[in-house]
């Protein structure tokens, strides 16, 4: 007999690879390539899972971690959940099975999409220590909690249950997993205490809490008690869908025709929109939808593509929402007490590939944050922080790729991290966020997510820009009272008293001097509520009609009740605004706002714009901008009208005028958009 | 009956998801985001498998590859190989399966690992123009080819043939793999002629051609015909072993008892080193490996990994070696000539979590590349160009950690890409590449990994180093010979004219000014035959005893006959030395080197050092490192003593003396390691 060909040899090697073979050899595609790293990733797949769950039976999430240490590079992770928990039957496939969910075919947001984490982690801690994982999961329905012992058997995939009991549980439902795995205990970056804090930030409903394995006991308590609504599952949207997938949902349906199925298992197609498909591919609305195949399938997909259809809708998402984006960001961060919160940005949803997504963006700056290094960039998909591949993710390409000295930033050469003392949170939520990997540690970069996230940064940015602008021409402001009140009572004293006359009232001349109308605004408990006070004075030498608008967030517009009440709201953009009595060199007047007890609201939520005088004389508030489409009263009109054409104010003294200047001119350049 | 419990709703949606499912849905993952980068990871999966088969085979592997557009954005992409071809019954699994192959359990280095490529390139056909994969495939012992048209069913994970046939095919064994998908031609980064480069670069013994849509014709034609080693299958080596695969290597040993499953089914385990394990972990040499288990497990491990074992050895490994990493860079970029190809280097195998890798470095400048650019990076793995990701790679991190000004580079801070006109080849070959994704586009991180690359950059930047410094010297004594040479004589007429004398003989005055000893190499062919010239010529004013050291390329070395014969040769090392005859001023002496006809040698490759004379008064040679262990004739040791009690040679012109003191000094400079 001859010898086996090179043909033959190689077939007698070919063999089918299991996919938990394949993880287990390829585990740093996991998140699992070294002892601190599956550490992290165990807690983090444990974790979201718990927040999924609790989250899906619309229970607020209480999550408990507790890792302690068994040996040198072994230890113990136990988390703790108060979930509808899990049916025995269920049980050794969740846990011990790759690629085994219910998450996965739902078009909706979740933190677990892909059936892979918690598996993973159990084939980690199997492969390094040889030990089983312990779930007890108690259902609502049942007396007593299933206590399960499970391993993964790595070349078929399949669980294999070690040991089996009943016992009881003082929970009335929930579920609890423990795990004994080859790591290494580390805090700081990318750190279990490091994600547990960023997921404390954008989960604020949740409550966590860390038993660490030296005993110190963390807790991130709950910033709100508001469930985040349910994500619905959608049917998918024909943008996007590859000719295969249209395959597929027409060989799955079970509409009796074509013109039910365009408008029953797709969304976004209208009766009248099935009507124009249909007719630009030739087809009838009576075929049954399995007997559309090739050429038919080819046209009908062509002309779905070609039609103007309903955008997606944006129910299977579940955005964190401006307010709570900043409660998360303050409760977590009050202990560097930053200066400046800008109110946080979630754009509309949009489409990329079929699946809708949105962009939510927070900023806070100054305070205890560091001042000389590259901004801290907390990134988050479907609220969950991503902790690794900063450098090969599309949120931070879209920071970096931002010219952030224009808002008021240190960058070399406008590009890459900016330097400063900014915190920028960003919030990706998708029913399928397009990972870099299985790890689910960086985004992939695409166009349409590029441009949400870079418009979604700019609106940010452009609200700390204004902030430190105000800021630079408050201090100015300051410098110059503070020269002029020491100076000049001095000069006129001496000069009086040289000249043998008395002191004459110095007001006029101050008010010469300032040429500045500014806006003060300070927020603080009053009687239970919440009440904030305006106050505008004139320090120009001229009388002044002046228009203030008010842009806050439009949930707190709804709260708010106005003294006097203003001329007219704008309830959608969270607007109002006044016409305000004509004032007098010296003229002083203020507007109160009261919100209702425990309203969360500051003064940085309060943005202020004037019409009426040039920006140059403009303290505590901006000019109004040119995109607000608002028809001023004709007194302010003609006020503006004369303002623009009276002298530039004249400059207090040379170096803070350059500053002025400075902050001006970065102020008054827009960014493309 | 009540209603079903949150968590019976939840159960009723757990579901198995196919690995296909996941991947259409995760297609990101696998390199197909986007039309052009789809199209260029199909070509890439097709032309690694091609590459691989040929080489199993031991043959000079013939790669065509033909993409034509079919519509706007379809095309059809052919790639046909020379290899053994693969048995008709082998065909479906191979191209229609995720999860499938021959080379997952080999532990050899191979392009191709996971058994996911080409089925993945399938399935995205499938998926975009629902069009089978046409394969074509004919093994030596057949006289006709098999044909089959092929589709991947998701669900199932599972091959579905959609038609079959037999022809004659005008090769004896071959594959012809043709795809029609959604996609997009591109030229230039990140496309399939980028891809094809610089799988040639690193491939010279392979001929690709490419054919494009619009007809053109590229081929890269094989620079050598050496096939590389075929790397060998080996035995797993403990270190780095987990406790649960050193329980699948007992449980499936055939050996009767553990010190048979020691030394034969591991590897770097001697009879001794096995007895040592044993009673280390009380365990009996006679035991059956099967038998041992639980706390026996855990006692086997810890011992393995605590005694000396022989480092694991690298005949699974095929590095590229250094002749044809610089015969593939040139036979590449030949047409920007550029000025300096460094020696390349190959770092010795080291192991990492138990599998054997190692790094090979090339680096070239000058000529046609940009000088104000970021260097060129071309990483490879396993032979293969890895052409996306760049920030996330562990090649990258390496090369942007080091600081490059050391090396004559412009490098902002001492970190990041440097900006020169160089290009950097980096190849890691290993059993096991740890990717950071199945697309395979980056290596993930890894301290040990980072030392050894770090390590291959740095030997590999002194070289250049030492060129950028010879240039500068170069450069500087033209310079002042050019001076020399024009003003000198002119002088020397004027003054002889004006005081009535005959024109002096200028050559010691010339020999006082330059004060420098030069060394000249020139490589030509002379009958047949490779010849190069060296020449040494005494451009001081007092004699000199100097010995002179030659490094070579090892290979090199074997190869080359020495006028006159050398007084020593170090033959691992690639050295030989001579001392040269006594030089009186303007003293000339040379030696030859003869290699056979066709050796691949340029001056580049002979770097020359000399001892006895400060560095100061060298020319076109470096002093001799201080590393290199050699004994200096005596009169060489005089020689050199007496060389640094001589004053400083007298500085030429003020502004050549800068440049030239920078370049002595950042070649004085050295690395630490």
């Amino acid at each position: 007999m001859a010898p086996p060909s090179i043909a033959q040899q190689l077939a007698a090697k070919q063999r089918e690879i299991s996919i938990a073979e394949f993880f287990e050899r390829n585990r740093q595609i996991l998140g699992f390539d070294n002892p601190a790293r599956a550490l992290l990733t165990t807690v983090k797949e444990l974790v979201d899972n718990a927040l999924d769950a609790a989250e899906e039976a619309r229970v607020l999430p209480e999550v408990g971690v507790t890792i302690t240490k068994e040996a040198e590079d072994r230890y113990r992770v136990v988390v703790a959940d108060n979930g509808p928990g899990i049916l025995r039957r269920e049980i050794p496939n969740v846990f011990a099975r790759l690629l085994y969910g219910s998450r996965f075919h739902a078009n909706r947001q979740a933190r677990g999409q892909q059936g892979i984490g918690v598996s993973a982690a159990v084939l980690y801690a199997n492969l390094t220590t040889a030990r089983p994982v312990k779930v007890v999961s108690k259902v609502e329905e049942e007396d007593a909690a299933h206590v399960l012992e499970l391993v993964l058997e790595t070349q078929k995939n399949q669980p294999r249950v070690v040991s089996e009991d009943v016992v009881l549980w003082d929970r009335t439902h929930g579920t609890s997993v423990e795990l004994v795995l080859k790591a290494r205990y580390q805090r700081g970056r990318q750190s279990p205490l490091e994600y547990l804090r960023g997921t404390a930030i954008v989960n604020p409903h949740a409550q966590i809490t860390l038993q660490e394995p030296d005993g110190t006991r963390v807790t991130f308590p709950r910033a709100s008690s508001d469930l985040p609504p349910l994500a619905k599952e959608t049917a998918p949207h024909p943008y996007g869908l590859e000719l295969g997938e249209l395959g597929y949902l027409l060989k799955a349906s079970r509409r009796p025709n074509l013109a039910e199925f365009l408008t029953k298992d797709l969304q976004g197609v209208s009766a009248r929109a099935a009507k124009e498909v249909l007719e630009a591919a030739a087809l009838s609305a009576r075929s049954p939808p399995s007997g559309v195949v090739g050429d038919a399938q080819e046209r009908l997909l062509r002309s779905l593509h070609g039609v103007s259809l309903v955008a997606p809708n944006a129910e299977c998402l579940s955005p964190i929402g401006s307010l709570l984006i900043k409660r998360g960001l303050r409760n977590v961060l009050g202990e560097l007490r930053p200066e400046f919160f800008a109110p946080p940005v979630s754009r509309p949803p949009k489409v990329r590939g079929g699946f809708p997504f949105m962009v939510e963006v927070g900023l806070v700056y100054g305070g205890g944050l560091a001042a000389d290094q590259p901004i801290q960039l907390l990134r988050f998909a479907n609220r969950v922080p991503l902790l690794f591949q900063q450098g090969a993710c599309a949120i931070t390409t879209a920071v970096a790729g931002m010219d952030w000295r224009r808002y008021g930033l240190d960058q070399k050469g406008g590009a890459g991290l900016p330097v400063g003392p900014m915190l920028a949170l960003v919030h990706v939520a998708s029913t399928k966020i397009p990972f870099t990997s299985e790890a689910k540690e960086a985004v992939a970069e695409d166009p349409e997510l590029d441009r949400e996230l870079t418009l979604a940064l700019q609106a940010a940015a452009r609200h700390l820009r204004a902030h430190l602008s105000r800021k630079s021409r408050r201090d100015f402001a300051s410098e110059k009272f503070a020269i002029i009140q020491k100076i000049l009572p001095r000069l006129a004293e001496k000069t009086s008293t040289l000249v043998g006359k008395p002191v004459p009232d110095l007001t006029p001349v101050v008010t010469k001097i300032m040429d500045v109308v500014n806006v003060d605004t300070s927020v603080e408990a009053a009687a239970g509520e919440r009440a904030a006070t305006v106050t505008v004075t004139n320090y120009t030498p001229r009388a002044r009609v002046l228009e203030l608008f008010l842009e806050l967030p439009p949930e707190l517009l709804g709260l708010a009740r106005f003294a006097p009440e203003p001329a007219g709201t704008d309830a959608e953009l969270g607007r109002a605004w006044w016409t305000l009595p004509k004032l007098g060199p010296n003229g002083t007047t203020g507007l109160a706002i009261r919100f209702p007890k425990g309203t969360d609201v500051e003064a940085n939520d309060l943005d202020w714009y004037i019409a009426g005088i040039d920006e140059g004389r403009l303290l505590g508030a901006d000019p109004l901008p040119g995109d607000w489409d608002v028809r001023l009263p004709r007194a302010v009109v003609e006020a503006a009208e004369a303002a623009a054409a009276e002298p530039e104010p004249a400059p207090g003294n040379e170096e803070s005028e350059v500053d002025y200047d400075a902050a001006e001119a970065s102020a008054g350049s827009r960014d493309e958009e």
